[in-house]
């Protein structure tokens, strides 16, 4: 539609004929005069027809609400309208479809119905602005790759075995052979270094046949990856994340700041480069000086409740959201993570916590490949069940290392919405492939 | 490595000390001297070592073609370099690793062997290109996209039942259900503009168990699609589509047109807007006038032959590489698709042909319930077996329209390079599941 005025845009067009696209809000069929709220995702407007028995009337005593509608007239200012100060005298209302009923679903419905009806859930102005916040990020994501020289790859999610752990792989039958969805683009954006493509990114599904029903777990999820060659050790990788992500929230609370402070109350706060590091041996004692104790099992990593305590710990002595927490022992984190020479039983590899929310694990990768298998014999991983990943290494490859970064956890971090399922565009778990 | 020197951008820092890093691509080991062709994904540069017994000589003897390094020196100019004039005196060289023997695949080896070594394959500067190419396509598409008004959605992958059609289809067992991988994102951004996105944009993979090794075939792909809301007809979606296409191969041009030249010996054209439209029926009258037959069994589609030669007309005639073939016959199309009010047998839809490969599909969609309805029913598809996609119109939906387009048919067209299997990252057909 050519001439289309944006209903968030009509401010400036007073005075004027103007053409608007939307759904009926509201209708308020009095004894004179017809009174109809239209939306589009900039906004609302009043419109406003005088009952002169013409075929208009009819036209808009039919309207109920979501009816979708091309509608004109002209804009003019009234003071006595609550809703901006302006109201269009219809001219036309053109139906372009109608719901069946009522809608099946309210913004207080539970939220196991309101994903059964997501696309109406939507509707919301407030969940569009995540997605909007979700574009604006990814661009200035992409700004900054390209800024600094990195290359854009896709690649494959259909791959043979186990892409980094046996655990929780969806299989499927390609062909007559065994086939697994990529649970990350760990292994091709590996590639991608001993390619000589320097730096890459990829923004992409990754899957994960994970059971669990938490607020935090999904079977298919938005990974965000890059990785870079010709680093000195994983200290580049973590200046590189807090440059990145310096960059994307400036944008985003420039674009959104006013907004996101409206509707979710929350302050987009542009992090202080660089941020704070603590090894993980720090970190405990940290968390030893606050009194609290890592739970065994984590065996050397930390746990939720750990996370969330070194991070306000980190907020009341140094002002900020953001902690990279560095040197993870090698008993905690996966073959391909690089060992210090003298230090094998620690990890150049960190993670980073934003609000107490792990959003990124990352670390210099092993590119020898003799480190590399015995890397892999240690963890008692068979190498030839990730023999393509391992022939990687064996014709001269640059040291390198990256990160993933979890694109519903910064949305999670930037609304205070605090469940995957709200910021998920259709979402997944183990019983939802629906919608 | 951060006070790191890019080869390609050596010239500025003739007569200082630089640090470069990168691949061994040639050593000549002479009586006196040593001369060591270094490269990085930007260029290549001579380095130079007299020998003098100490133990650089040592190290820089030890090399072998596809090391890596670090390595630095004096960067002096040398009229007798026919490499660029300029070479770096060597004052340290820093092995990263190296490769196990000489390397198991040439720039000549078949497209097999290659592909087993992808990563060797695409360290030629040729391939990289390829890629680059891709990124700042990509990135001027999302320009595109975030100066009008689009917001980025990232749709389910994991879909239940058919996406589309029942062909073709990825089954997977999903914790007791069975799941099937979405052959295109179409379901999704139309749930989009049903829940009021208004207009939304996805990058992303796609997924065909399609049994042909054609140089055009693959099983996974990465697919490009828009949908936009409120349009009038399919002409929105055309000229949506022909702006779009303009600028981001101005982009490209602009970055890449010299380096396109020379390694491919393509020109770069940015196509005039608005590009040639010719209907179904002109296109069959123009190859009747030709002497071309289409055949029987396209029932009024094209066949890629008859693709090739309305191109060729079109550019003989209009001297334009594209070309828009509208209202396909209702037979020839999805049930989703649109269709004239008095010509229910002709679809508000087109192809977009260029260079005589088509690269995209297109339409305005039915969005009214009951319609989409009766054109399920025609086609004979059970609207049970897609019910969560029928909902998507049961509550209001707004007109709307939109294509997909094929991102390795776009890299085919800029590099002459006339297969699927050069153009992507890492290539997906049944036989073919490695790397």
């Amino acid at each position: 539609m050519k001439n289309r005025n944006l209903i968030g845009n009509l401010r400036s067009q007073v005075g004027n004929y103007v053409n608007i696209a939307g759904w009926v809000d509201k209708l308020r069929d009095q004894k004179r005069m017809q009174f109809l709220i239209l939306r589009d995702h900039t906004g609302y407007v009043q419109t406003t027809n005088f009952k002169d028995g013409k075929s208009l009337e009819g036209v808009v005593s039919s309207l109920s609400p979501d009816t979708t509608v091309f509608a004109g007239g002209n804009l003019v200012e009234n003071q006595q309208v609550k809703l901006n100060g302006y109201e269009i005298q219809l001219d036309y209302v053109d139906v372009q479809s109608r719901p069946e009923g009522p809608l099946p679903i309210t913004q207080g419905s539970n939220i196991d119905n309101r994903l059964d009806w997501r696309y109406i859930d939507l509707r919301d102005h407030k969940k569009h602005l995540i997605f909007r916040i979700q574009t604006t990020a990814e661009h200035a994501m992409r700004e900054f790759w390209l800024q600094n020289g990195f290359t854009e790859i896709h690649s494959p999610k259909l791959v043979e075995g186990a892409s980094e752990s046996g655990a929780e792989l969806f299989k499927l039958d390609y062909f007559g052979q065994e086939a697994s969805l990529a649970q990350s683009p760990q292994f091709y954006k590996q590639m991608a270094m001993a390619a000589g493509f320097d730096r890459v990114f990829e923004i992409g599904p990754v899957f994960r046949a994970n059971p669990s029903f938490t607020s935090r777990h999904d079977t298919e999820f938005t990974s965000i990856d890059m990785e870079i060659s010709w680093i000195k050790s994983h200290e580049d990788v973590m200046e590189l994340e807090e440059n990145w992500i310096n960059y994307f929230l400036s944008k985003v609370a420039t674009k959104h700041g006013e907004e996101i402070k409206k509707i979710y109350g929350l302050e987009t706060k542009v992090p202080k480069v660089p941020f704070p590091r603590v090894t993980m041996d720090e970190a405990y004692k940290i968390l030893d000086s606050e009194g609290y104790q890592v739970p065994r099992e984590q065996k050397g990593d930390l746990d939720p409740e750990g996370e969330r305590r070194l991070a306000k710990y980190i907020k009341d002595n140094f002002d900020h959201d953001f902690v990279f927490v560095t040197e993870y022992p090698s008993k905690a984190r996966p073959f391909y993570h690089m060992r210090f020479e003298d230090r094998p039983e620690t990890t150049k590899s960190f993670d980073l916590i934003w609000k107490g929310l792990e959003v990124t694990t990352g670390a210099q990768r092993e590119h020898r490949y003799n480190k590399l298998l015995n890397q892999i014999h240690e963890k008692g991983t068979d190498p030839n069940s990730i023999a393509s990943y391992v022939n990687f290494f064996r014709y001269g490859c640059p040291p390198h290392g990256g990160l993933g970064f979890g694109l519903t956890r910064m949305l999670i971090n930037l609304t205070g919405l605090n469940n995957v399922r709200e910021v998920t565009f259709v979402y997944r778990r183990p019983n939802r492939l629906n919608p």
